[in-house]
């Protein structure tokens, strides 16, 4: 298995984004300056990443785009499929379940699953809500290794302990709850309000700056 | 206006949400040390994002837990209340637009848009859903900086041109669209898929491992 640092590998789905954005805007290169400018790094650091990831650019043309979009998805493992439980059929486990945008990229949701008897045998975005009792059953019968988790946090730690007893090797958590898992096993905390966090710096220091500017006339 | 190093501006919602969780259990203080493994970084880094935060830990006993936490969200804003239009009624718009965790944030959703006739003034977590058409006058009527967008790809620009000519100065964009925006605007994109990415590669590694050392037997 080929090894890139962290933070390259954190960097490496905007560049998926940006890339799969200029090939359907029918764009066949791209430069390490535009790759810089557009994810506000140095470019002296996407030279590297693109070393890391083992490609090379092309004199005055700048990196093949579905060339490079490729390697991340084979670096990334996306063209295998991947399939996943969606646990809680509220708003969030809906919206995931109904999106189109993850077959894509070889994630392939095979269940729903809820406690709520209300929802249960209910169709959600094509699939049947199933009892949430079902889930180490289901997990051992489709030999599931992903859940998505999308249930109130009381309910976080349980359901995970259910799983990976059953065999699930990663968690993709959307919960707000601090899971606890054995080694081996892969969580990924989905942090939404981080997004929130880094604008509500940029407006309130930007308030600030217009409040200072409207002083000085 | 204080400032730290871009890298460990990312952190700070994990730390954040590290102290909330720990706060919780009803412990009053945390070490580097726990920081440093939770985070899976250096613990010298945890050290010195602490130093950039102007937080001092006691010998033996670590950080304060609630004085650390308040830092943050004092450092991001978090304590004023930051007003925002979610824009887009499905599945995704709906689910953040009832989270109730935003609050916590100092983030206050003030409406909820759609260009669906059958959404158009139904009740949607509270709010009734008003036509994208009057998303301009509502944006100048309550001063809103904010909007979290959560529509269809292809909408997603002319609205941002829209809102940014009424006054908005960020943008949460849930799309997989790549927005321009003017100098002084600031988007954060929400890529979701990122964090499926991530264990994508995992679980592909560890697929690889487990075939290595069946071969192996």
């Amino acid at each position: 298995m080929d090894e890139i640092s962290k933070a390259a590998f954190r960097r490496l789905p905007r560049y998926h984004q940006i890339l799969t954005a200029f090939e359907s805007l029918g764009r066949e290169y791209i430069s390490s300056r535009e790759l810089s400018e557009i994810l506000e790094i140095n470019e002296t650091l996407v030279r590297k990443d693109m070393a890391d990831l083992k490609i090379r650019g092309k004199q005055n043309q700048g990196y093949s785009i579905g060339g490079l979009r490729r390697r991340i998805e084979d670096f990334l493992g996306l063209q295998d499929i991947t399939e996943a439980l969606v646990i809680g059929a509220g708003h969030l486990g809906t919206a995931l379940a109904t999106y189109g945008g993850f077959a894509h990229y070889g994630l392939k949701i095979v269940g729903v699953l809820d406690n709520d008897p209300n929802r249960i045998g209910s169709m959600t975005g094509g699939y049947e809500v199933t009892s949430v009792f079902r889930l180490a059953s289901l997990i051992q019968k489709l030999k599931v290794k992903l859940i998505i988790l999308c249930v109130p946090k009381e309910a976080a730690q349980e359901l995970t302990d259910i799983a990976v007893n059953a065999g699930v090797k990663a968690i993709w958590n959307f919960t707000p709850q601090e899971l606890s898992v054995p080694e081996g096993v892969k969580v990924r905390n989905e942090q939404i309000i981080g997004g929130f966090m880094a604008l509500s710096h940029f407006l309130k220091t930007q308030s600030g700056a217009e409040k200072d500017s409207q002083q000085q006339h």
